[in-house]
């Protein structure tokens, strides 16, 4: 099996990390419109060749390790792929982009989010082992060629990653709130105490707590435009939700009702007997 | 030089781990209301001997690290130490304990807030260099005896923390953007998270970024509660601060101002030009 990556930044990268250890996998390639990261992938060793986004259509398997605006007009150059060929897109939003696949290559198509990542970005972030261990989202999979599902659930699972199914419109709206929302509040919260401190006191008390609650306000303003435009809606009431909740916690502090504050803390507390 | 640590959970039990190391510390004795705790720290060998609240009176050096809360309450008790003796409080709110000590012992006492923890709790949690490389912010130091100002300098550069100087209120005002506020919002996310997801979509969307903004709703209601109230007013600030800037954020999403929006999300990522 043959691969193209189009994208070679942490995703890209470090899926062609990964894919290279599988004996079913021939060759890879990437492509990517940043000269700096094409070569970047060829010095990390990364890909085996860099090709232009033209040729990433004589692969059987192309991935798009892109934003997701770039996705939807990726797809748009892709109608003239083989019937077998297979596209895999790793974007974290899914309504959008399955409605703007053609019609003629929608069985070429496999929708995936896979939950994973850190906040760097650039061929450099590319580490080993991204995938492993961690979910992967397939959405509206029954509208994908049964050969296509086959072969996505097939590197999924080599990859040694937990696959979940699910309709694209609940995994975004899943995502505004465990993942698009979180990182709202983490640029927000950046905001707020950049606006209010200055270096040397946010150096002074920035414990573990601040950086992790701030780490994803690190993530890339192109990627999140895009996410946030694509899932707007669903954002947009996460948000509100999330305000609700904290105008709650505020009105408690701010009436002195400390058992209720008590109490707040303690339902916050519960989550972690679902992630640990 | 003979410590006493009162409270033998995360920060007591890991700051005994660190003492133990320095030559200058020929003892260290422990005390906890909860009897389990007595026996962990024991069995884990933190601390030489289980003692009396009432002994640690007769000991060098006596660390007060139990929530805010109780730190004022183990002040009153402390009125009858000699003149020597050096008290050094580990709580994360500083202008009330300050305003608390009695005025006999004021110059005993030394008020300190490491910069450090993580979001277990009691000794089973306690790890060896939890201080090493980490900040500790001294407050108000021109108020405690020379002496015991030097000692605390002493351990605190022995135990390879950078130290930072502020008065009290400069201390709790920073500390409530900086820490109290966003342990406010991590309980709040968590909790919108819970009141919309159920436990299978929690487990396929949540990767390393809802992981990392989630982690301090771990953190124990019995410390929060007090430090919320503690450092109420500047908390209840913080949090209308960062409230204002999520409506700016979510109001360029809901107005489709993406322009906007890229540049709000290009200035939270600056906040790592400060912290990396």
């Amino acid at each position: 099996m043959k691969v193209a990556i189009v994208g070679l930044g942490l995703m890209g990268g470090s899926l062609a990390l990964s894919l290279k250890k599988l004996d079913f996998i021939e060759s890879i390639v990437g492509s990517d419109h940043n000269k700096i990261h094409q070569q970047e992938a060829i010095m990390l060793g990364l890909v085996d060749e860099i090709v232009e986004f033209e040729d990433v259509k004589n692969y059987d398997v192309i991935f798009l390790a892109i934003p997701v605006d770039g996705i939807i007009r990726a797809l748009e150059s892709l109608t003239d792929i083989k019937k077998s060929t297979t596209v895999i897109d790793l974007g974290s939003t899914k309504t959008k982009i399955i409605a703007s696949i053609p019609p003629s290559i929608r069985e070429n198509f496999v929708a995936a989010h896979p939950m994973t990542g850190t906040e760097n970005f650039g061929p450099s972030a590319a580490i080993e082992n991204l995938y492993k261990d961690k979910a992967v989202v397939l959405c509206d999979i029954e509208r994908s060629g049964e050969l296509q599902a086959d072969i996505a659930k097939k590197i999924f699972s080599s990859l040694e990653m937990k696959k979940y199914f699910m309709s694209a419109k609940s995994h975004d709206r899943h995502a505004a709130f465990i993942s698009h929302m979180p990182h709202a509040i983490s640029y927000s919260l950046a905001n707020t105490v950049m606006n209010q401190e200055n270096k040397h006191n946010i150096l002074a008390l920035a414990a573990g707590g601040f950086r992790s609650m701030s780490r994803l306000a690190k993530s890339s303003a192109n990627m999140w435009e895009d996410i946030f435009r694509q899932n707007r809606e669903n954002l947009l009431e996460a948000i509100e939700l999330f305000e609700n909740e904290l105008t709650i916690l505020k009105g408690h502090i701010q009436n002195e009702e400390w058992e209720e504050v008590h109490k707040n803390i303690e339902a916050g507390n519960r989550l972690h007997d679902i992630l640990d």
